[in-house]
């Protein structure tokens, strides 16, 4: 069996008991080189291969590997791994291959930054990636006016990189064209990890040298508001 | 402490460690009568306090009473209890109170229904509830249409219910409008828990009559394609 499994945001506290347990208990463990470190502490007898950034094909490759071998593998990914993780290449690569293969969900970063802005989401929402590695930057735009003009709270992952210093700001004069200057703007950096910490700001008021690919950044809707050093997005309930 | 914490879908499974820990250290356990049997075993000496459909709000209310008697409370949610759950109109109701309130982030059932179908996210996402107790339904439609036009995946919380036998089927007409009829769909039943099922369909093909409040339902992009009984939505690396 080949478990392709979300841990969460990074801290062991976010990992679901499912995610925990089968990682006790595989063979063989591969993943991210710096994620590894997020699981150092369940890692007992467990074979490790691990490597570093752009070896996501590697790392799928050799897992369905290690699976035809008949060994009990873990492929892990932060947040959850369907969501801009590695759930879509490895059932791609897999589907010839004489595999079980299983999918376990985890927290995905959005939700654990929510948690910790207060509650940001509450209502229909959209999880946009502002990387354009894999998408073009003009879908990506695309998609960010249908959120904006429909009123979805908005989550940018990978909102900022050395080589992407604009697109959030860009992003950003999208949104306003649909909602007011004073919208609620969460950045959480590490959330669930180490050295976390975060900042509530407006759409009009932030400043992007905060943001980096450590960060989530949440936007509200029209019925966000800040109150108490956090942000609340109206249910509709009539309290 | 006051804290509103995500179960996720409903099994032991799937929640994360933390809210484990926190709900077997609290005094009080607040939360509607059918979810409080997901998290039975690890109620011991606490007190519970639940109660029917439509008590949401006296259940906000009362778990802040009793933080102000100084009891730890906890508060659940199915889910993640910052996505259609308690975390929003708790905060707001506890605003001018002195208590410390704090959300803990859960699986949200879209993730777990997700990986229970394979990888149908994997790309930008949106999360839309066709329930309209809360939000008008020429909202949700606007936000349907949205999605659909920009190619977001999207999953559908609340799809049917006896009151709202036709919404689905008039948000797929939607769809439809941007989508082809071969788009998959997939339906999934009791995610994470008991009496789980799945069936994975298309847009043109679907039977609304297999949906009710117990699922959630996935709609692929024009990047995704079924295999192997699988919904997989590809992330764009060149495999």
């Amino acid at each position: 069996m080949l478990s392709i499994i979300g841990i969460g945001p990074g801290g062991k506290m976010r990992m679901t008991l499912e995610a925990i347990e089968r990682i006790k208990n595989v063979d063989v463990i591969v993943g991210y080189g710096p994620y590894i470190d997020y699981v150092r502490e369940f890692i007992e007898n467990q074979e490790v291969f691990q490597n570093g950034m752009k070896g996501e094909i590697e790392r799928c490759k050799k897992a369905i590997e290690f699976a035809k071998e008949g060994k009990e593998v873990a492929v892990i990914s932060t947040g959850d791994a369907g969501l801009y993780g590695m759930a879509g290449p490895i059932l791609e690569l897999a589907q010839d291959e004489n595999i079980d293969v299983e999918v376990l969900p985890g927290v995905s970063s959005a939700f654990s930054a929510a948690a910790d802005l207060g509650a940001p989401l509450m209502m229909d929402t959209a999880l946009i990636s502002l990387s354009d590695l894999l998408v073009s930057y003009e879908k990506i735009k695309e998609r960010v006016r249908a959120a904006a003009m429909s009123d979805f709270v908005i989550s940018f992952y990978n909102p900022r990189s050395k080589g992407r210093t604009e697109y959030l700001k860009e992003a950003f004069e999208i949104i306003k064209e649909y909602r007011k200057e004073n919208t609620p703007v969460g950045i959480v950096r590490n959330s669930g990890r180490e050295n976390f910490s975060y900042e509530i700001t407006t759409l009009g008021e932030i400043d992007f040298k905060k943001v980096d690919m450590k960060t989530i950044v949440l936007v509200g809707n029209s019925t966000s508001f800040i109150s108490n050093g956090r942000i609340i997005t109206k249910r509709g309930y009539d309290l």
